[in-house]
């Protein structure tokens, strides 16, 4: 099975976590919090879900994990000031290995510049910024591009998740 | 005096519209506070500050105003999916009228396309959006540009309202 790096913080959306998690857990794959600091608890911003952070960003490289999921929210805006966050996003992007995002994770693939000729999708506020930063933004439930599983917002997450487990093993 | 619009909605960053908008009406500006939709309340992030919104941005037109506050927080995230509030802020950045931004406004002006090649700064979360758009991020308490006043932060609210304030009339 797989071993999943969730990249989240604080005030992320609930359901954008709570759903792949329970999905991903129920067919047999490790998630495994990565956040801003070690042993504290994060909280989803509408129903104050509790998240205990596992690893911080520095102490986590690329090739512990098989994959990454990053839930939306004002987690990714809060997450994408830090530079190790920041780090090991662009090494899973150009890792190869998959890369799940929804409503406001294409922040963080911004920040690290990874998203030039990519196909993606996200939340709708972002649509200018992921055109400037040189990717394709394409208005669906679900864009696949390489290793990259996009999705817009929780009204797409039967779909996103249905993507995602298809490319964990 | 000025006639000042502030383009506002729910989760702004309390401090950023309750301390200029204290200075902009002790010296006898007025504020109209412009969302999207009239007659509700909205409420700050961290303070609950309540706000009532006196007109749609549908209902008003940059001839009405003298000024634009933008306050940060998760505000302008809100609002740069309305097309009638982006309209506002594009033709009141290309009016030549002083616009006050801080810390997440800027991102209004990104989807509003307005950037190209202006000076700006604002929250650090935003630097690679601001770079995306065209513009030149400068990394201090306040810059201003030709009618663009912009600060990083509450930490800037004491230079950035001294800024503005010698803007309006």
């Amino acid at each position: 099975m797989s071993k999943v790096a969730v990249v989240i913080t604080d005030m992320f959306e609930d359901s954008e976590y709570t759903q792949p998690a329970e999905a991903f857990k129920k067919a047999g794959h490790q998630l495994i919090h990565v956040g801003l600091k070690s042993g504290v608890t994060v909280k989803g911003e509408k129903q104050g879900t509790p998240v205990k952070i596992d690893k911080a960003a520095q102490e986590v490289k690329v090739g512990d994990f098989d994959a990454l999921l990053i839930p939306g929210g004002y987690s990714p805006d809060k997450l994408r000031v830090d530079d190790h966050v920041v780090r090991f996003v662009k090494e899973f992007v150009e890792s190869g290995k998959p890369v799940c995002l929804i409503c406001h994770a294409p922040q963080l693939l911004i920040t690290a510049q990874v998203l030039k000729g990519r196909k993606i999708t996200g939340w709708k506020s972002l649509i200018q910024d992921i055109k400037n930063a040189g990717a394709e933004f394409i208005d669906q439930e679900v864009v696949e591009d390489g290793n990259l599983i996009s999705s817009r917002s929780p009204a797409d997450l039967s779909a996103f998740i249905r993507a995602c487990s298809k490319k964990l093993k």
